[in-house]
């Protein structure tokens, strides 16, 4: 660390820089260490000015640890920011896990009003929680209008498929947020909801022209506007329509003439991750930051190297490219939106009314499709999961596992790390006598874009349900989060096999499914090893 | 909570009672719901006087505020341990996580010095971290003699396989612990190194005389007697020629002719669990403690009921079937070994030095057979594992999955729960084409009984390596744990095969082995996605 006083231009740049920090406290810990700071590094630049973080990982109780310890390495309030956008569990074991937004939005078309009070309760809890945990602006909610099944990035993190659906919920959920004293962000600006490819990974683009975006991606972002939402975070998609040259994130037409000038937004424009191989494989580390700028960002989000991105925009400063006034105006944004946030600390992080939002929330969103009891005394749980490393839907004693096996069903897990249970066959494509022999109790845990496979490309699962029905041996059927993936393999369902679909993939959702479906469980004599 | 004054003789009762708590601040984040107790009835027990906890769960962050939450809801100190035998970090995610004892007792044979020197160290690092989470009292060190490979419960726990090295190592590990003031624990009297069967789950005979008992088994515990050792465990083990109805834990010979008038130890004797089936399933929860205390323990660890428990002895103290002087005396030897602890907090868990600790102790005691690099660039990295929820070694990032796909490698995870890779052949026991095609690369975590499978019994992989070897297929072998399954394993291999042994199963091992078994790694690209 350099004793030498830091240059003051450089200190108020580096303030609306948002660095990456792991919620763990030790670097050991780090799960990403290419995207997350070592603590030397955080410790440095955080005394150099930087003025905000984003947490992944950890638990909630880490991160209450996390928070102050960080703060505690600058002189000035820190920003500190998550993508809690389905609860404060979903990032941070301990916090409340909701079932994502779009389950919401389903039960919107049926009951509004039921929908739009626990959209504000849902904003109030991961509110809370959020302040709980040190954090003071969260990266929600999705503004995004699912119109796209396919869509591999938002999916089931929008609030709606529709706009009018969208705007209301992700309003209500503002306005939880707001009630606390925490700051939200409508994401991702101007409408992610209609691609299929990952900005993570490419450049999307929307071919729509600003008469569609009317209709239906910008109304949302319109109504949250409206209702005072303090930032607003930039997609990384290119709109030929609007700038054929620049991604939005760096598209002036889209930040300054669109959002500001024609949406009338005075909050915090920040851009997503900078380091997001959409804008990370076109421009370096310098050139991002100071176009994001140009284009009329306040905040920079996780640049691919923070020292560059300030090394570039003091360049930028210095030399007149970028005018002083849009320094200070960001400042200026940086300053109001702090001044609005509470503080607390305690160490109880969810309360009693947050467990049972959370079990609401779960009963609302579910859809028992056939009830009849699952009375199997033996034979297989078969589960599929994304990946194990992590699984944060599973543990020892995931009601998915214990529920089954207490009935004296095998549980076998398929992921995307495992032995295949795959056989080259259309029809066939289960090699059963890979996994175990009589009824089959399929639980499917599946969000985002249904069919993505890790290893395998894309799983045959409608083929796989209807070869188990033909043995007679599909004895019931769950899925967990896609509603589309739900809907295709409703439809060939008997309609007698005990079937459910849950938005959430949390223990909560598989307990309150699984009680349904199977028959009362015995108490069972051992649930796991106690101690060595 | 009932406001009546709880009655004296049931307050000094309940301070010998040791109860179980997850380390976790939350209800819902307990692991093992059924062991381990609520916030609820923490809270009323603790009020009530229970004088101990046992904890396990939860990162060692968390356990520094659980262990501040839980003394909150007490009035007088309370004795906090856990079984933290390979470091804390075994235990406490965050903390330093070292080799199993059993490692230094194979070093100690032909580096005797170097191996004492480091289980001093290890004492002393556990005992430091330990005291920074809140815990006062390590359950260890185990001076058991792991004389039987077929252990099923104490193997690469034990510090030797003979009595003078087992009992040298545990006397330098306890001088480190007490440097540090936090208090250790000889486990499991009088010895239980030579058992087939699993204490948790049904009661081991030991057929032993007391000359060989002398020979073997007590050697160790005399020592650390010798040495101070603060407290002593007792084993649920039968051994008919000492006693032929109670069980060591139970037994009045074993415990008050033996251990305290033959072998001198004056310091608490605490009862192994006596929710283990080894008793559990023979006596109920207030008889057990009572006999207990009858045969001599001071403390009760782990009642299936401490309500009840404490019932019993209140009856037996009241009707004069214990006498009020084994009351008073266990009393004041919780005093003094209370009064040793020295306490301190801070934040950070694991210094440098214990890095270095962690570093070291992995290279002083892997075995590098054959460094011959891998160069393959496709294949598998075939990994095999005890099970999944949860699997302490294995992460996202971790450099057995990691380092292997940097070269090309398809990561393949074998588990409990997971389908099946076996085929019905005794001489080509893998189905290859379930796992893919090209070199393999065999990773065995593999601890305890060396071919404990969970689903398939007994799992061939001495079959299965001469498979692959057979099909020139086996692109390299590391065993992470067994030295009994590496030495069964090594005396078929090629020696040209790339090949290692580490007794630990930590990331800081797999790192150790692989950046000696493969080639440089590439600089990855990816490793994770980092956000949504």
């Amino acid at each position: 660390m350099s004793s030498n006083p830091i240059d003051p231009l450089r200190r108020q740049i580096a303030e609306l820089i948002v660095v990456r920090a792991s919620g763990h406290l030790d670097d050991q810990q780090r799960r990403y260490p290419r995207w997350e700071l070592p603590n030397s590094a955080l410790r440095r630049l955080l005394h150099n000015g930087v003025g905000g973080v984003i947490l992944l990982g950890g638990s909630a109780t880490e991160l209450q640890q996390r928070t102050r310890q960080l703060q505690s390495w600058a002189s000035q309030p820190l920003l500190f920011c998550a993508d809690v956008e389905e609860g404060v569990g979903q990032r941070f074991e301990g916090a409340s896990w909701l079932v994502p937004p779009l389950a919401l939005g389903r039960l919107h078309r049926s009951e509004p009003a039921r929908a739009l009070a626990l959209a504000e309760r849902y904003g109030r809890c991961t509110g809370e929680q959020a302040r709980r945990c040190g954090l003071n602006w969260v990266l929600g909610p999705v503004c995004d209008v699912n119109n796209n099944p396919a869509n591999p990035v938002i999916n089931v993190r929008a609030w709606g498929e529709d706009p009018g659906t969208a705007g209301a919920l992700a309003a209500a959920f503002q306005h939880g947020l707001n009630q606390v004293g925490v700051l939200g962000c409508a994401k991702h600006f101007p409408g992610h909801g209609d691609t299929a490819s990952d900005s993570h990974l490419d450049l999307p683009v929307l071919p729509h022209d600003r008469q569609r975006l009317d209709q239906i991606e910008l109304p949302p972002f319109q109504q949250l506007i409206e209702a005072g939402i303090d930032s607003v975070m930039t997609a990384h998609l290119l709109l030929p329509n609007l700038d054929p040259e620049r991604p939005a994130t760096l598209s002036p037409t889209v930040l300054t003439d669109l959002l500001r000038r024609q949406m009338g937004f005075r909050g915090l424009v920040v851009t997503d991750a900078l380091v997001m191989e959409a804008i990370a494989a076109r421009h370096g580390p310098q050139e991002a930051a100071v176009l994001a700028f140009e284009a009329g960002a306040d905040l920079i989000l996780m640049p691919a190297d923070a020292d560059a991105a300030i090394d570039g925009l003091q360049a930028a400063f210095s030399d007149g490219r970028l005018p002083m006034e849009r320094l200070e105006e960001a400042l200026q944004r940086r300053r109001q939106a702090l001044a609005k946030v509470a503080t607390t600390t305690t160490a109880a992080i969810a309360s009693e009314d947050d467990r049972e939002l959370e079990r609401e929330l779960v009963a609302a969103c579910s859809t028992i499709q056939c009830a009849a009891g699952i009375s199997a005394s033996s034979g297989v749980n078969l589960i599929r999961v994304d990946g194990i490393f992590p699984c944060p839907a599973l543990s020892g004693d995931a009601p998915a596992l214990q529920l089954p096996e207490r009935l004296g069903l095998a549980s076998v897990v398929i992921h995307g790390q495992g032995v295949s249970p795959w056989q080259n066959n259309a029809d066939t494509p289960l090699a059963l006598e890979r996994i175990g022999s009589g009824p089959v109790l399929l639980q499917l845990f599946v969000r985002g874009n249904p069919f993505r496979g890790h290893r395998d490309g894309r799983e045959p699962w409608l083929a796989a349900v209807r070869q188990l029905q033909r043995l007679d041996r599909l004895a019931g059927l769950v899925v967990y989060g896609s509603p589309y993936l739900w809907e295709q393999l409703k439809a060939g369902l008997d309609p007698e096999i005990p079937a459910a679909y849950c938005p959430g993939q949390m223990p909560e959702a598989q307990r309150h499914v699984l009680t349904t479906l199977l028959r009362p469980a015995e108490a069972s004599a051992h649930n796991g090893e106690f101690t060595d």
